[in-house]
C-alpha cells in the first residue's frame, strides 16, 4: 500500500492577500501526513513588473517571458512569494525547504518552442515546458519529513531558468510522486468547488466522474474556463494520480469541494 | 580525522558581473571534495531598490533593511542570484541547492535591536543577527552530496525573512560546520589577496599567522578594512575553522591568495 501524499496548489489571488495566505497556511500546517505545497505568483510578478516600467504581455493566459520578464519572475516567484511562505510554514513548525526545478535538478523544462495561438505564432519567450521530473529526489525529501514547497520556475540544465504555469508544476509533480505514493492532487481556487449553478456559490457537486463529467458538459451545467480544468485533472487521473479536489483557498483539509476521480 | 569541506563566499561584485561570475563558477565547480557556495547581491539589490524607487541607506556598511527593502533583498538574494547561481551551478554538473535560512530552518536569526553608531542610535530594521546555525542540516545534505548556495538572509522563526550579511552567513556557517568537517573558509575578493603594498597587485602575502599579523598591523602593512577582516578571520579560526583564504575569483582553487592560519 502506498502512503498517502497531498500536493497542495495555491494560486496568484491567494498568494497576493497576506490574510488569504495566512489562512491558507493555518490549513496547510494543520494538514496530517505527507504533503507539497505549490504556489503561483502571477498577480505579484505583474505588479512588481510594472513597478520596474516592464510591460507583463499575456496570451492565452500565459505570460510572454523575454530576458527581463524571466528576472521578475525568478525574483518574485523563487524569492518574495517562495521564502515568504517558507518562512511562515516554518513559523507554524512545518519543515518547509522551498524549491524551484533548478535546486536538487529536480525538474528540468525544454524552452517552449514557437506555438500557434489563433492566427499568429506566438514566442513565448524563456517559458519551460516540463520534461523531466526526476521523483526521487523528491520522495527522498518527503520520506525525511521535509515539506517542499515549489515555485513555478524550472530549469534548462544549460544554466537557464525558465518560467512554468503553477498548475503545470502541481500536475507534473503529482503525477511524477504518483510513482511512489498515494497522491490527492488540490487546486485551491476562488470558489468553493465546481459549481452546478455559478450564481449559487453553494451550488457545489460533491462529486465529478468521467461519466457524470461528460453528461455535466452535455448539458451546459460546466462550461468555459471549467472544461479544461476538469480535463487536466483527469489527464492527472489517468496518468496515476488518485484523486483531484478543487476547494476554496479557507477550506482546505475540510472535505469540502469538488472531488473528481475516475 | 574529518573530511576537508571547502566553504566559498563570493560578493556582490562578482555576483552582478555575469562573466566574473561564470569565470567564478568555473572554478567552484572544479574544485574536488564536500563544498559550500555563500552569495552576497547588494549591488543587485541597490540597483533593483532604485528602479523600484526605494532609496538604500547604507550606515557602516550595512544595508538598512525597513520592510520594502526586505522585499527587495529577499527577491534579489533568495530569488534572482541564489537561482541563477543555482541554475548555473547545475549546468556545469554541480548537485547545488538554494537556500535561505528559512528554509529547512537551517539558520536563525534575532531582529537587530538599536545599535549606537557614533553619536546615532541605529534601527536597522529588518536586519538579523545570526542566533542559530543547524550544522547537522547542511552536513547532511552535504555527505549526500549536495551543494548548499546560501543566500544571506535568515529568518526568526516567527514568519519573518531578515536581511544578514553574506560575510557573516559564511562566517556562521563555516564555523558551524566545523563541528562535523575539516573547513577551510575562502573569501573571494576583487585583490589577489593580503597585500604588503597597496599599490602592487602582486605583493600578495602568501600567509599570516596571528604572530605576523600583529607585526604586519604594527608595522602598517595592514591597514584599514583589511584590519577587521583578519580578525574576523582569527575569530573563525579560534572557533574551529581550520584555515582561511582570501584569494580573487579568478584565482578559487588555485592555491593563489593569502592563508591565515593560526
Amino acid at each position: 500500500m502506498k502512503e498517502k501524499l497531498n500536493v497542495i496548489k495555491v494560486g496568484g489571488a491567494v498568494v497576493e492577500d497576506p490574510k488569504t495566505l495566512g489562512v491558507l497556511l493555518d490549513g496547510f500546517a494543520a494538514l496530517p501526513g505527507l504533503k507539497v505545497l505549490v504556489h503561483g505568483g502571477g498577480r505579484a510578478a505583474t505588479r512588481i513588473a510594472a513597478q520596474l516600467g516592464i510591460e507583463s504581455v499575456m496570451i492565452d493566459g500565459r505570460r510572454v517571458t523575454d530576458e527581463e520578464t524571466l528576472k521578475v519572475v525568478t525574483m518574485v516567484y523563487g524569492g518574495l512569494v517562495n521564502k515568504s511562505i517558507v518562512a511562515q510554514l516554518q513559523a507554524r513548525g512545518v519543515n518547509a525547504l522551498g524549491l524551484t526545478g533548478a535546486d536538487l535538478g529536480y525538474m528540468r523544462a525544454d524552452r517552449r518552442p514557437l506555438k500557434k495561438v489563433g492566427d499568429q505564432m506566438v514566442d513565448y519567450g524563456f517559458v519551460g515546458d516540463v520534461k523531466d521530473v526526476d521523483s526521487s529526489i523528491l520522495a527522498d525529501l518527503i520520506a525525511r519529513g521535509v515539506v517542499p514547497v515549489l515555485a513555478p520556475l524550472t530549469h534548462d540544465g544549460k544554466g537557464n531558468m525558465l518560467n512554468t504555469n503553477a498548475d503545470t508544476i502541481a500536475g507534473s509533480a503529482a503525477r511524477s510522486l504518483a510513482e511512489i505514493f498515494d497522491v490527492t492532487l488540490t487546486f485551491c481556487f476562488e470558489k468553493k468547488g465546481v459549481l452546478s449553478n455559478p450564481d449559487d456559490d453553494d451550488s457545489v457537486i460533491p462529486s465529478i466522474t468521467e461519466e457524470s463529467f461528460r453528461q455535466l458538459a452535455a448539458d451546459g451545467v460546466v462550461a468555459g474556463g471549467m472544461i479544461p480544468k476538469l480535463e487536466n485533472s483527469f489527464d492527472a487521473i489517468h496518468a496515476g494520480v488518485s484523486e483531484v479536489v478543487i476547494t476554496r483557498a479557507d477550506q482546505l483539509g475540510q472535505g469540502t469541494g469538488t472531488t473528481i476521480r475516475k
